[in-house]
């Protein structure tokens, strides 16, 4: 047994509450070292007369390790608990500090969960489990009134540049929500629409009106008002890390320097405000001086920061903040964003921008979710770029389940491409039939799909700014077979629950190997779901226990021959069955 | 190389600021796998000009792993890195998710250190560091005031029964402040002091009251006025897991059931509160009926608990709180306690009561410190106990270095003993050699020492109620030599800033050996320390870079012989030298 692989701590992912009455257990051991693996647990104050086994099972794997899970449900909501482990060899019990090869004889030196606390659980919205969202560019996705346009504004569907604009708004996006419900998203992301100088609004000059080029509070009460009709949620983008240049304050410190009664409102390391060899005397994002970090920490900025969370959910009624540089904010701030954002509604969904691996923020106290790069990285080397194989796509996959709490997994912010990226379509170097497969798997897989506007016609572009082109709305123009097909995902997986959450088993994913074939099974209902990432036809054979399958795309059914799936798909090809019972 | 024992995360204790501005990186690796690491960091927005190699060191191991470590000072307080690992045989370059045989491409797979946030910054009080403290259960230490004596008071130095009282108050503890200060110890831990029925008192009647029998409030701001003119810093011990029976708001809701106003103050499953089988229908603390467990997270009662915290911070200048039973409370509950108490005195120490490994409480945003009963374990086991060799003693110290981050091993509480458990002299058999063996690497060890009442004088005691006799104060009675002993270790330890903090290397720790060698070393000086844990005379001999070392003790200066130091000692005997320069 390899010891050395066999990782547990207390608390962060490895024992965490589920919900007010249910404890996760998760163990992390060598790939395929372990036969057998039980957790031992009871109550601390009671052990001789409530100690019991409870089996586990692996719920994800990657290249190294597999990841054991159990979930307990502990009538006093506390636990004292150890593992026994075996490999078919020698049986190991584990506690907090040993790994023994005989049962441990003092309990009080297991692991402890001490008490499930309401509170400290981990909750995430229910909605965000369903939701299909759809990334908005407010500037580039629809110009529904000429009248607030911004001055030499350019013709829809010029080259976008870092600083022209094309006069799209959010009357622009009333006019066009039928696309999105015929489209069947059920819940946008929009990137800033405060006021900003920039055609993106990320250099945030006044938190609290909307940028007059994109309309005003009425308009973005109407827009919620009737996007809400249609089910749709709304979610708005808050830069909280930093502010613009032209927001009051900064222009004060600006003017005033060390006078300025705002100057302990950014991070100035040196007076005057100036920039030598392109490096500002300020904390800013990256090095650009437009950007100056604001000093969360500072009870003005962070009271004013809360009362703009605050405003625009009760005035306006959004369903969540997207968290721009999220990390680099303080974690005391966001424990007190998460506290005013969910008692102004408990329904929201917080949703930061990490691109890294991100528990540290993911325990329950600050974001529900995190901008699943990880995740998107993993699907665009395996289905776009072509430059990993399927048993390495599997093994990251497995890799991100590890990382996170169930909850958080549930509502994972699964995105392909944003405006921070170069397109899909670009990145599979306009192969339709790549793009499909990759955002098959975004659709099959556990956590919230994101599709960037346009995306779903056909819409291209390289790098920004070259990804915020203008929506393409002439349907001449449109690719209504990529339409189609968005919209077909989107039912499918509104139909199918185990689309959405439950487990996830590789069935065909090998070495050197493009064809992938995986089960995604819940309580309702099991899914074997293939596909062939290549550019030639090849067939797919897998072990499957049930007799009969549905094609849940065409509704015939097949058998299995002696046990097994045999299915033949053309280049990118895939299919999606149902085990019938 | 073994990749399966390499760990690291961003983060917790892998990754985290040392201070406003230092950054101590940690990876985990199989013992002696790796030759050489360093970390590979740099600007994550300038990295190719800002990319630079830290070698890292191995600053402790257990019997698996070596735990490495290095410090950066990122000039813009943001961090991107990865490491590059060898072994003699291969290199390789760990990144986020991959471990990979040539240097990364991609950078921004790299791991993310955000910022340094100073709120974030886990910053534990300075003076814990040089504290040596003194744990008094006040209805045991002296009786001061026989006015304010309990009815059916025993005779002082009876047998300690769960239910009976001597009679001991706070004017006892003022009347015996030249015994501390002849000790030489400078904080006090106090058990509970607050209005309770019991003689230990953590079932709280009333939290705004010194408990009559002690004093009151007058006695109590005497007590740390006095203390504090001695430079001896008092902590008070917060019971806010559950209150007592006689708690108001308790017996508020035993007489109205569900209609108390306070019926939500406690977490009651069922009314009628009763007792069925042993178990009572609300939780409590273990199923001790008198003890209810309170619920914290109600708005009354976490903001009653956070005045009673603020109130002695305030109105007495207590310098710190010991949180009885402090994991089953909730995070949101000590984080909001922390704000509070930091803000009352930003220099208070605040000290939870956790018998379990602690990290998710010891991040910065909860408790300073946790009684550091894993060391108690390690030093008992070996010292006492004599169940262990010296390597799993070594083995033991070094994975609890390996938990927390350094500013928490710093004010970690070492403690032998305490009210919980039996007494030190009682569990080494009366044999006081061992008894001042374990003290001796208890008093060289990061960390802040305690001394349970009485121990000094050599006062017995077995499990609880036994170990909470009443102090020995007749000098005939009193072991005068460990008294002299634990004067001298504590005037060591003030006069040597390296028994307190730097580092510790074992130079001598072998299976089946009962020999202990170590060095503690910091930026003044480095000691050399030996101890023959074993009933027959011994020889140590150890590798020394030095040529002349002095015995502290005895200030005789000794040569090495070919760069080897040969100490003979007696049985259970000890040595410390200095190294010279």
């Amino acid at each position: 047994m390899l010891l050395e692989a066999i990782y547990h701590r207390n608390k962060q992912i490895w024992a965490y509450a589920y919900d007010g009455q249910t404890i996760h257990l998760r163990l992390r051991a060598k790939k395929g070292d372990l036969t057998k693996v039980e957790a031992m647990v009871g109550d601390k104050y009671a052990w001789d007369k409530t100690m019991e086994l409870i089996p586990m099972t692996v719920f994800a794997s990657d290249e190294l390790f597999d990841y054991w899970e159990c979930e307990v449900k502990p009538p006093f909501r506390r636990l004292r608990y150890g593992f026994v482990l075996q490999d078919g060899k020698e049986k190991i019990w584990m506690t907090e500090s040993d790994f023994m090869k005989e049962p441990p004889a003092n309990p009080d030196r297991l692991f402890d969960f001490p008490f499930i606390n309401p509170v400290d659980v981990f909750k995430t919205p229910a909605w965000v489990k369903d939701a299909i969202f759809y990334q908005i560019f407010p500037e580039r996705f629809a110009n529904g009134d000429k009248s607030n346009d911004p001055k030499g504004v350019e013709p829809w569907g010029g080259k976008p540049r870092p600083d022209n604009f094309f006069g799209g708004d959010l009357q622009g996006v009333i006019d066009h929500l039928d696309h999105l419900t015929t489209l069947g998203v059920n819940a946008i992301y929009f990137t800033p629409i405060f006021k900003a100088t920039t055609n993106h609004k990320y250099d945030t000059e006044d938190y609290m009106q909307v940028d007059p080029h994109f309309g005003d509070v009425e308009t973005l009460k109407k827009l919620v008002k009737l996007a809400h009709d249609r089910g749709i949620r709304i979610v708005l983008d808050a830069v909280f890390n930093h502010s613009g240049r032209t927001f009051a304050p900064f222009v004060d410190v600006l003017k005033n320097g060390e006078k300025s009664k705002y100057k302990d409102w950014f991070h100035v390391r040196k007076f005057p405000l100036e920039v030598i060899d392109g490096i500002p005397t300020y904390d800013t994002f990256a090095f650009e001086p437009m950007m100056p970090k604001l000093n969360t920490e500072h009870p003005e900025v962070k009271a004013y920061l809360l009362k703009v969370a605050e405003f625009w959910i009760k005035e306006v009624g959004i369903d969540g903040w997207r968290l721009d540089v999220a990390n680099e904010v303080d974690h005391e701030f966001w424990r007190e964003f998460r506290r005013v954002v969910k008692n102004a509604n408990p329904d929201a969904y917080i949703l930061g921008e990490i691109w890294h691996e991100s528990s540290a923020w993911l325990q329950g106290d600050q974001f529900d979710a995190v901008m699943n790069y990880p995740f998107t990285n993993a699907v665009l080397d395996f289905f776009i770029e072509q430059k990993i194989d399927a048993e390495s796509f599997s093994n990251y996959i497995g890799k991100q389940l590890g990382r996170y709490p169930r909850q958080a997994n549930e509502v994972a912010f699964n995105l392909l491409d944003s405006h921070d990226t170069a397109r899909l379509l670009t990145l599979a170097k306009g192969n339709k039939d790549k793009m499909k497969l990759a955002a098959l798997f975004q659709f099959t897989f556990t956590g919230t799909p994101c599709i960037y506007y346009g995306d779903e016609v056909g819409l291209d572009g390289g790098p920004d700014p070259d990804c915020r082109k203008c929506m393409e709305w002439d349907p001449k123009k449109q690719d209504l077979g990529l339409f189609s097909f968005y919209q077909q995902l989107i039912s499918l997986r509104k139909n199918h629950s185990a689309m959405r959450g439950g487990t996830i088993t590789f069935l065909d994913a090998k070495a050197n190997s493009t064809k992938l074939a995986y089960v995604r099974e819940d309580e309702n209902e099991k899914l074997v779901i293939f596909a062939n990432n290549d550019s030639k036809a090849q067939t797919i054979d897998v072990k499957v226990a049930e007799k009969t399958l549905q094609n849940i795309v065409t509704g015939e059914t097949v058998q299995t021959q002696n046990g097994r799936l045999k299915v033949q798909l053309p280049a990118y090809g895939y299919a999606l069955f149902k085990a019938m019972k």
